[in-house]
């Protein structure tokens, strides 16, 4: 009988994976199915809060939890190791290390990387990784910036450029922006010598938000002392700074990239049909062609039927395709139909720091403390999904 | 009458100067002299403490307390101002802002630099400041390599190399040693892969402290994985680490500089006879030639008639002289004899990080953790001399 059983990989500890995790072993039993998590780190983070200990408000450990601890008492193996393709005509993923995983069933939910949009030097110089190492990288490096001001008073060395001013760049912003009198403070750094500008190539910033909520956001971040440069693509980033189209050049130690994602280039090398290593899946969310290749999150592409546009990717939508995977791998098993995935956006909020936010929930508009609230609410439903009252009680973020 | 009150000038709020201030408003009141105290910081510091916030294992404010505290009440005008040269001949002091300040007594405590004894790249590639800001830049410089390696794992950035084993650079070790395992943790890096290597020119560690002491302080550190160099002096400081005399090199991002130090430059460029920039002063402390020049602290060359060797410049002298220059000071205000300067050494302790020091105190050699507890006596009397009682409960430090 054991033979029998179908193996099922997770490739992702992401949004996606873990929710296809945490809900799968509910629907199919030990004796129904092998399930594997692959993932490249043994925690899982929490990638929309992480603008906060980018910018050192939050403490980087508030927003990881150990893999253990989400699948700990389920019946799923875990495999540390870094996904280095699928080869869907074998039914096989291969890892760095060499080693080999056989699937019967696999849900692949890689992730995304920055999109440099061709700018040269966005890898070599400046911060881009939106992950835990990233983070961190980026929050002692900004220490770092302020306590050698004192020994070598360099304006450089104060000097920020958020390259984007999309959701990412918006948020990080809110932060920055609070933490900098904190640290002009610790450091005994006068505020006035801090620079912070947000340089954004589209004519908005957040695009596809409501005007009236980007006015409140740039106000209120211009207020803080953020410079915007909107409409000015960056022509490169140099080790002294960025070069912006027209030949203006922004002396800085620290160039924050913020201006979007692509998909993982697993895809790309897995011979999946992509655009910028996103994949077009069918509507129960499998790769086209592929019976047993489920594609989610950052590198699956969804098209709003309404706007004939892309969603954005967004740990919301790889949340809910998490769910649908699970029902429809159920349904390939033990029969049943399987499901059409249909995004249900409940709402979006952009923290701005402190107890400021913006955001839209169903028709409302929401400023200030109610869209802080509501921000703090979504955060803490993540937690909930993935771990429960237990997660949210460890992790959770206090509304009030 | 109120021209006729002297002006006294103090230079420098470090050990010396700041306990001529504490104390010369107890024998000298508001009508019989104008007391002025020049600092480039508005704020003291406790010089000997500053190994522990360079680790990070003290916040660098424990360590600082500002002047307008210390001197509150008292009958002193505050410059703050950067030295750049006393005029002995015209009884003036230039300060780099070009002001100038007129003096009828000038108290010159204005401390030390390091010692580079000729090697190239110290100042360029080295951390070497033994400041505040110094210190909080080696901490958060510190924290940055290990937070960077985990996006770029480069074994030098987790690389320490501490040039001169002398007391500065033992008891930095101390507290690097300690601090280690917790940015390990903090930042997900093995243990295995930080090195922490000491080198020294000279046959010895702790040139002068008791053999056996010596050997209690090294087998410490090398049981918490400091690698000692002895008798291997560096040739050159290089942006990639340190080349050893005979060519080895360690590639290091982290090379922190603890050979010791010489008297302050202004003493070079006001004139006075000196050797590397210290003025073997007169036994009242007077420079030679001059009638109303105090020299004391790390700028004072005192012989040690024993040993025939100049005493090492430590806290505790330059805390000694300065009351000794406070009665010089009245005696020559208001009549009497003028004191000789005689040390009084009561003793000598290194910390070793946690709990860990050695010392030796009168002819009794101590060890772990009642030496701690005699270094934390000890820095809490440096506090008590400066603020009483108040200052030890506000910065000082439990020897429990």
């Amino acid at each position: 009988m054991l033979a029998m059983k179908p193996n099922i990989l997770i490739l992702g500890a992401g949004y996606g994976g873990m929710v296809t995790a945490a809900k799968i072993t509910k629907e199919l039993g030990p004796n129904e199915a092998n399930i594997t998590l692959v993932s490249k780190h043994d925690y899982h983070y929490q990638t929309t809060w992480l603008h906060e200990p980018a910018a050192g408000t939050l403490d980087s450990d508030r927003t990881r939890m150990p893999v253990s601890q989400l699948i700990g008492g389920k019946k799923i193996d875990f495999v540390l190791g870094e996904v280095e393709q699928v080869h869907p005509e074998e039914n096989k993923v291969s890892l760095s290390n060499g080693e080999q995983l056989d699937y019967d069933y696999v849900v692949v939910a890689v992730g995304a990387i920055p999109e440099t949009f061709g700018v040269e030097g966005v890898f070599e110089h400046s911060f881009n990784q939106w992950t835990v190492n990233g983070a961190r990288e980026l929050k002692e490096h900004t220490e770092y910036m302020f306590a050698k001001y004192n020994n070598e008073p360099k304006d450089e060395y104060l000097t920020f450029v958020v390259a984007g001013a999309g959701f990412t760049g918006i948020e990080y912003l809110g932060e920055l922006s609070v933490r900098v009198p904190e640290l002009c403070k610790k450091y005994d750094v006068p505020l006035n010598k801090v620079k912070i500008y947000c340089v954004e190539a589209a004519p908005t910033a957040l695009p596809g938000f409501d005007p009236e909520l980007v006015e409140y956001a740039m106000n209120l971040l211009e207020n803080r002392g953020v410079e915007f440069k909107i409409g000015t693509p960056i022509s490169e980033v140099t080790e002294n700074g960025v070069t912006l189209k027209g030949g203006e050049e922004i002396n800085a130690e620290t160039v924050i990239w913020a201006t979007g994602v692509r998909g993982n280039p697993i895809i790309e090398k897995s011979g999946f049909e992509n655009m910028r290593a996103r994949v077009k899946v069918e509507k129960d969310l499998r790769a086209p062609g592929y019976e047993n290749v489920f594609i989610i999150g950052d590198c699956s592409l969804i098209i709003n039927e309404e706007t004939e546009r892309p969603y954005p990717p967004t740990a919301q939508i790889a949340m809910q395709q998490g769910e649908t995977v699970v029902k429809n791998i159920k349904a390939l098993i033990k029969g049943g139909e399987l499901q059409e995935f249909k995004p249900d956006i409940k709402g979006t909020v952009a923290s701005l720091g402190g107890k400021e936010a913006i955001g839209v929930v169903g028709d409302k508009k929401l400023f200030g403390t109610s869209a802080h609230f509501m921000k703090k609410m979504i955060d803490n439903r993540a937690l909930w999904i993935l771990g429960g009252a237990g997660l949210v009680l460890k992790k959770g973020k206090n509304p009030f």
